[in-house]
């Protein structure tokens, strides 16, 4: 297996499957020398390399674990360097975009989309962990050229690293993740830009006991990751927004006409909403 | 002492006095019989009523812990049945309406409007807890007719039970608190209240794990305690919200045109402010 990118997710999903026995070597790759290191030297993979044309060729299952930008760009070298019945998923956010390219460069249908649902406050190969996908819902995506067989393989893989695998349509996707996780993290991006333009003698983040720090984890996210997200998913990260911005607009209107039942309604909806969420699963 | 409302800081509040000497006796006063059940119960206060009128001619000290519009309700009707010299304080979330109706009711001095800045995901008096204040912010935001001695017997109450007391203006207090947590929590609610308009076949919230469970907690919050924040700091809420629609604006602009290096570098500039939070003691 090789896996380009050994960050939180590509590091964890290498040392998971040499823990469970999945896989007999892994290579990873990355441009970072001391991403590199770190991966060495914790054991989330057995050998670290600069370019990926070193271990594209001997590789049977191909993971791409980078930023989305680099996924849909590094498809066409990986799909000519690989051998035949090589197999190749990723682990982005978006996944239309990115099901297309897979199908554009392997139209025999050896790509198998994927998003595993997993994260921490930390990224990096620092932060990765075994059981990071101990129960985590391991999303596939399959294209109408993907092949079952090979759906069946990437399936496999994430359900022995502990993961819930579910299919879901990559469109679908896109515009279910613009909702309930681009836009959270574009909204907590905002608020900390809108306190920091509000600051005044660096006073007002100390007393962010009150709320500000519930953010504080969905804005520490990696901006370069989420540029990526951002301008993949434009589409439907700023439908999502349109939506989000009259949500305001109910709000703001009851704040300013002074109308505390509609006030109160609202958010009675949104913690219901939330009672869902946090007594799931 | 008789402590005006024992949900979760009132009921703390008793609750923490009592344990460290500070206090002879706590009255609590609620008008839910299940609220005065659980704080006599779990032993938050000593005795129990439903009206003020009975525990106020024996107080030495009134801490008003309900939510804001009650507080400055109330106001009149507390400084008519105290004894002389008995002192007034509260646990408000908006500070600048709280202390001019003090002033007005007691302009004697009497009383020092308070802010404990403690909370917890669960709200009531069985969320209660001893601890709550330990190492929390109290902040005091003294009126000009408040009493120098006035203010230090509050700030001892609070130091007694852990709080770390400071001192701010009133007006400062509540444009302060507009940005670090009314404003958080209003992105919050209006955030559940977008995704609930995105919904379709319950499926949205089931995926929630990619970032907007982080906002969960806040939008669990109780509405009718927001209700009256967000309508008693109209302006200051409303002057917050601007700046963040600013925000969402440059965000927005960014993503529309594709702008990806404006983009990253608004993110970059909202992670270092929160690892300034992050990393606060």
């Amino acid at each position: 297996m090789t896996i380009v990118g050994v960050g939180l997710i590509g590091g964890s999903l290498g040392l998971a499957a040499k823990q469970a026995g999945l896989v007999a070597r892994v290579a990873g790759v990355s441009r970072s020398a001391a991403n590199r290191a770190v991966a060495l030297r914790r054991g989330l993979v057995d050998e670290a390399c600069e370019d990926l044309a070193g271990p594209l060729g001997a590789s049977d299952l191909v993971v791409l674990a980078t930023p989305v930008a680099a996924i849909t760009r590094l498809m066409p070298e990986v799909a000519r360097g690989i051998p035949a019945g090589a197999l190749v998923t990723d682990v982005g956010s978006v996944k239309g975009p990115i099901a297309a390219a897979g199908d554009t460069a392997l139209p025999d249908g050896r790509f198998v989309p994927g998003h595993p649902i997993a994260g921490k406050e930390r990224s990096g190969p620092e932060a990765a962990a075994a059981d990071l996908f101990a129960g985590a819902p391991c999303i596939l995506t399959p294209t109408a050229h993907s092949r079952p067989d090979a759906v069946e393989r990437i399936a496999a893989l994430w359900r022995g690293v502990g993961g819930a695998v579910l299919q879901l349509e990559p469109a679908w996707h896109d515009d279910l993740f613009a909702s309930v996780s681009h836009l959270p993290h574009l909204v907590a991006f905002a608020l900390m830009d809108a306190v920091l333009a509000l600051e005044r003698d660096g006073r007002r983040v100390r007393y962010s006991g009150g709320g500000l720090r519930d953010f504080t984890r969905v804005a520490g996210s990696d901006p370069v990751m989420w540029r990526d997200i951002f301008l993949m998913n434009r589409d439907m990260v700023l439908k999502s927004l349109a939506e989000y911005r009259g949500a305001l607009d109910r709000f703001e209107t009851a704040i300013r006409t002074g109308d505390g039942d509609a006030l109160a309604a609202l958010m009675a909806r949104a913690r219901a909403a939330r009672e869902e969420i946090a007594h799931r699963p």
